[in-house]
């Protein structure tokens, strides 16, 4: 039957349940370990293996189905950040409890088949990049793998006190539909905090959004259409990137250089913006200059002068992610670029998310009034108005000086972990390998001897309980599958110190085998798999 | 020079400032009003015109400008609705304290004209249809505008008391980086008040928004492109036909009768449904079952069990717009499509914006798996996750009963001001008046004699201080500009005596003038005008 159809069945055997029906189909466009991973996510959804189910180990399973095992591998652990499978070191791969449905919901009863949403819906994909925001870490893992802010520091008596006090004095205000531009003492709050930055804003020229995810969103919204070009950090932060292909528009990547020594910086090459610029019509220019996501780069302010007249010279808007900025951890802050627009080019968008607390989705965003109005409108028809709870809150815990006070403590904790953590990587990562020194931020890139592979690193730094990001996730095209992201800020310093000497470790036996073993057969890096882990 | 160029220029003493420049193109495709109010508004941004300043007359400025009266007093009126002029009888029209930056603030030097944001917006317009939602409204006019809750009764310790556990219990969970799904607490106690209404969902099958308007949006993300095709209602939300006109999709009005005597119940025709879907490719029906914004009308059993023949039969999903459908204040519930839906082509929007509170965005969607995986991403993509101190608190709230305990209160509040509302309505309006019976919801739809205006109307309202929505704004097309819509829940009861006894004397002067004066000149209507009024 597989010969007349063209369709592999494999059956087999594993311990706890006896067959698991898999077909993969090697002509497929779709690489085998993506056929893999949703074949077995759907067997869990239909309950053919239920909670607990051992499933085969990756080299079983490879031999049985005659592929490599890394294959298997990278399907696994996919299906691991993503909750569904629990590795325990020397007991196996089991389905998690928790991917079933609780116990006293129904069973998932999808009344079969009448519509077929797939044929229905606008585009062949939705929002590809992020997926999972909180993947399930096992215990005792060490996960390098977020850009969040550390939670055992949240000042959540201060938040206590503050929304208490803005329910009591502003209760019906708060409770009641608001504006949709922002909520007033917020923006007053927020246009006092940009003029200590050098930025004389009006209230016309600004705009509470949810955060700079919902920025990005209005923002294309207001100025793509398909087939436009915008100039993109090449790496970037993957949730841009989502929106952007969402949006069908033409990406033109320019690099971020993580190596000093190529320019007088680290940073977006500033030759690649102008030779963009100069063969493209180019609609948008989003960039990152301070402690970039993910390569920890900043831009000197000479390259942000040029890139203002770059974009000047050809009158491109510029739209400016300012989140990482006030995370500066080290030396002199540098000037925004909205801070230098003389010229009212520059759009810029920022957030709570990173200086306080994501859980309350609160970003906002400066322009000129005229774009600001049509964001304002976009972001009414997309969901009315920000939740005015956690404006009104947020607005409190900056006037109460709590915000300050946060931020300067979290400065204090990130400035030691990323001290801690440059020690650590200068210690412990065998040489050839490279990495950025960003003075703020979250994140540190790191780039492995050429021929090395992060996704395949990754498969083993798992089996010694460290975690990481994979380079490639935030490539728009030309991956360089040989880099990786450590976010050093979530983690404690004993954690950062373990967690390098066992990843150093890991790499330095694959650099080894590399050595020894030659070429190896390679992990498939489809742009695709970039939705399976979380990149915030 | 006014010859050579084609544009009249005309120069305007009042009292204040001497000289208005004002020139109104009476060949452009934009209406007089428009035009006029756009200037107006313009000269207050340039600083030309400065609060305090009186502006002249509407009949003044008509007989200066020589325009009709009623153009000019439209203009002024939507000035009046979005704040940035103010109408005191007796005394005149000035512009609007609140219109000018705060003081601290810096004038709004724009950085003039380097980029041309108009030519670089992607669409020539951006979320048309709602605008300022919440308009300032003169202090004594008694207005039926809204279709908000009462905010007198918000409990407001009880929120307090809510916010406060969940910080103390969960603190650091909720200001974290959340779920895109939604805050695990939130979704199961909502699947558990789903089935008690008959609705057996498993988490899968629910995804937190931001509330119903972000539920559409992303619905059309996940569903609609350029020149799909959907059936909607005509009378509609205007939030809904906004997004519907920003995805460019084809909207095909099926009507909702508002009298019961041509077909047995007032509602969506059925007939008018079979129609659209046997002439068209139907991407989506998009109904309100219950208590329809903006007629109040609710559709029987017999007709919801036709609607999900006829959608079965085409093979149309249908979204259910649930959000008034729990303020039912007499009669018994109806089972909601979702609930009667066997073959799993529903999908229900719902929110917490009108039984509780519109200020927390928390609203939600449950429909098949398939489906809501979809909208999962794009909601990541679109802001990662809904506000989690807003979930939390709203879960905590529901958990403890307040919720229903709120919803009982306001349920018997609701009855009592719908019920004195209609003795008034049945008292003061005159013969030849017809309005909608609603069992529940917020408004009221009203339909004057054929030929009267309800936007000429809304001046002389305004004059007597009495506000309401001309229907106009709630048509996607043939709008009938006799009809009416009046919010009956959030006025006081003796308010609302007072200003239907008000409209009534209005409407009969009208009546009167009508049969004596034959025709007279119309306000224009054009569908932008819209924008300028609150319709939530």
């Amino acid at each position: 039957m597989a010969l007349l159809t063209g369709i592999f069945w494999f059956i087999l055997a594993c311990m706890s349940r006896p067959f698991i029906p898999l077909h993969l189909q090697p002509e497929s466009d779709i690489p085998l370990y993506a056929q893999l991973r949703d074949q077995m996510r759907a067997l869990v959804h239909s309950g053919e293996l239920l909670p607990g189910d051992r499933i085969p180990a990756s080299r079983e399973l490879a031999n049985q189905l005659q592929i490599h095992r890394t294959t298997v591998a990278t399907a696994y652990a996919e299906l691991e950040s993503e909750g569904l499978v629990q590795g325990f070191v020397g007991r196996g791969t089991y389905i998690s409890e928790s991917s079933a449905p609780r116990e006293f919901t129904p069973p998932p009863r999808e009344a079969g088949g009448v519509l077929r949403w797939e044929a229905l819906f606008a585009d062949e994909r939705a929002g590809d990049g992020l997926s999972r925001l909180v993947p399930e870490v096992p215990e005792g893992t060490i996960a390098f793998i977020s850009a969040r802010p550390s939670e055992e520091f949240f000042p959540v008596d201060d938040v206590r006190t503050c929304a208490n006090a803005v329910l009591k004095r502003e209760g019906r205000e708060i409770l009641q539909l608001g504006a949709s531009d922002g909520y007033g003492p917020l923006k007053q709050v927020l246009l006092e905090m940009l003029r200590a930055e050098g930025i004389a804003a009006h209230e016309r020229q600004l705009l509470i959004t949810d955060g700079c995810q919902q920025s990005l969103d209005l923002l294309a919204k207001a100025f793509l259409r398909p087939g436009d070009a915008v100039l993109v950090e090449n790496p970037a932060y993957p949730g841009a990137l989502s929106i952007l292909s969402a949006a069908r528009v033409r990406c033109l990547p320019a690099a971020v250089e993580t190596n000093r020594s190529r320019q007088n910086y680290a940073g977006l090459d500033m030759r690649a913006v102008e030779a963009v610029l100069e063969q493209n019509r180019v609609k948008m220019i989003l960039v990152t200059p301070d402690f970039q996501n993910p390569t920890g780069t900043t831009l000197p302010v000479s390259e942000r002068q040029k890139l203002l007249e770059l974009a000047m010279r050809h009158k491109v808007p510029i739209v400016e992610d300012h989140i990482y900025a006030r995370l500066r951890l080290r030396g002199n802050p540098l000037s925004s670029l909205k801070a230098m627009d003389r010229n009212g080019i520059v759009i810029q968008i920022d957030s709570f998310s990173k200086v306080a607390f994501p859980g309350l989705r609160v970003g906002w965003c400066i322009g000129p009034e005229r774009v600001i109005e049509r964001l304002r409108l976009l972001k009414q028809s997309s969901d009315l108005h920000t939740d005015q709870l956690a404006q009104a809150t947020l607005a409190e815990f900056v006037k109460r000086g709590m915000l300050e006070k946060h931020m300067k403590r979290m400065i204090r904790v990130y400035a030691r972990r990323l001290e801690v953590f440059e020690k650590a990587v200068a210690k412990y990562l065998p040489r050839g390998v490279e990495w950025t020194r960003p003075d703020g931020g979250m994140s540190v890139w790191v780039t492995l001897p050429p021929g090395l592979d992060a996704g395949e690193l990754l498969i083993h730094a798992r089996e010694r309980g460290v975690l990481f990001v994979p380079g490639r996730y935030f490539y728009f095209e030309h991956p360089q599958t040989n880099t990786l992201r450590l976010g050093f800020a979530g983690l404690e310093e004993r954690d950062i110190v373990q967690g390098l000497a066992k990843l150093g470790s890991v790499i330095d036996t694959e650099m080894r085998k590399k050595q020894k073993g030659g070429r190896r057969a390679m992990v498939e890096h489809p742009q695709e798999a970039r939705s399976r882990v979380a990149l915030i």
